[in-house]
């Protein structure tokens, strides 16, 4: 196999090293990674300036390349013109921090998965639920290896994606593999109102994670509970239900006759 | 109403200008929007340095808070600190471009809308599908009024809001209204590679947006016929079909076993 990966921890985080060094098992790993951290950019691209790719060595050893973009730009760039050829699979991580329930929305991580499966190619995202720059990455490159192996044999329909989220457990605490739907769980927001020197407020981002627990096959619930979840994610947006109720809502009439 | 109106386009665009201005009609307006241009930033936040909200006046009198942020942010921060009570709705846009098809999971418009559905209020972005900053936005200003006049007769779901996308035609060409789904057209891209005076090379990102004739009531196709086309979106990910398909797997009974 031919496996572009990328992240949007940077490419010199401790998460792409060792997903890095489990893919190359699997065939040629070709990197293609944001050079900073990119968290919390959801799916940017970058079109108002040019991109540069910078080759990254690691442990005397050329590693990939660093870009100076988003997640889903070392995706774009990379595949179109970067790479020799087009690869089999993109795999993205391994993220410092859960990219289960609302978190896919706005994560880098699964914004280059996405933009792999864009392109036609099979993709997943993996993270690691700590935040901690210092984890264990033992286990999530161990569900990392063993999706990724059996990625082309999943035929993943076109569109559909795979975001894995793996515990922060020791190996013998984990539970074992859980396919699971979106969890609606999320973040309830506040910003530190904060003075400077010169007296001027500025607004700083704070967050508590807050678990709704309404379906038992939530990807944030499993993971919680030690499983490493598997949620088969697409960018098809569309709300059908809902759809057909506007179509034959009253006051959708009313805007249609607004026009007349 | 209390209407919360933002954009990706920053303050000083053209769009969000028209919008304010018939926002009014419907009540009390504030405006929170990004201090430059934030297009294709995608669902992005800002978490690793501190917002600022600057003052921003217009025609001499106080229109609004500029943010060095993204629109998401921009909404976050508006309803959690800046503004005196709770809006009723939030008004994205009105964005230079289209936002129909795959162009919504880059839009910065689609999701400062998005994160008002987070924040559990009625929400909508409404793009104009020219490009030209100096397009006419009479007609998608008067869309946007007539949307949001009854957003809130339409009892939304949870979780899902309007992308509502505007033809650039004439008034007199404008066929009305049309509930859509998101289409599936999409960008074929390309990198301009160039050289620098040095002789290294740089990236420029290209493209050319295919139009896929999928369904008739795709939202691309139908602003391209001359309809502004109203489409409910969610950031429900989950692909439930396809989960059930995974559900009973061989392949994932495999990944299942592998762990015991």
């Amino acid at each position: 196999m031919y496996i572009l990966v990328t992240n949007d921890d940077g490419i010199d985080s401790a998460g792409i090293h060792a997903l890095v060094h489990v893919m190359r098992r699997l065939g040629e790993v070709v990197v293609v990674a944001p050079d900073r951290q990119q968290s919390a950019v959801g799916h940017a691209l970058t079109v108002s300036s040019p991109l540069r790719a910078t080759p990254f060595h690691r442990d005397g050893e050329m590693f990939g390349y660093a870009i100076n973009g988003t997640p889903a730009d070392c995706v774009k760039l990379g595949v179109s013109t970067l790479l020799e050829r087009r690869p089999d699979i993109v795999v993205s991580g391994i993220n410092h921090g859960s990219n289960a329930s609302v978190n896919a929305i706005y994560s880098g991580t699964v914004s280059a998965a996405t933009e792999g499966t864009l392109m036609g190619i099979p993709s997943m995202a993996v993270s690691h639920t700590s935040f901690d720059h210092r984890a264990d990455m033992t286990l999530a490159a161990e569900v990392a290896y063993t999706v990724a192996s059996r990625l082309l044999d999943l035929h993943l329909p076109a569109g559909t994606l795979l975001n894995v989220n793996v515990p922060d457990v020791d190996r013998s605490s984990f539970k074992g593999y859980r396919i699971a739907r979106q969890g609606y769980s999320e973040w309830k927001d506040a910003y530190d109102t904060r003075m400077d020197p010169q007296g001027r407020p500025y607004y700083w981002l704070s967050g508590e994670f807050v678990t709704i627990q309404e379906h038992a096959d939530a990807d944030d619930l499993l993971v919680a509970e030690g499983w490493a979840a598997i949620t088969p994610i697409h960018y098809e947006l569309t709300n059908f239900a809902y759809l057909e109720r506007l179509q034959a809502h009253p006051v959708v009439a009313e805007i249609c006759a607004s026009n007349r």
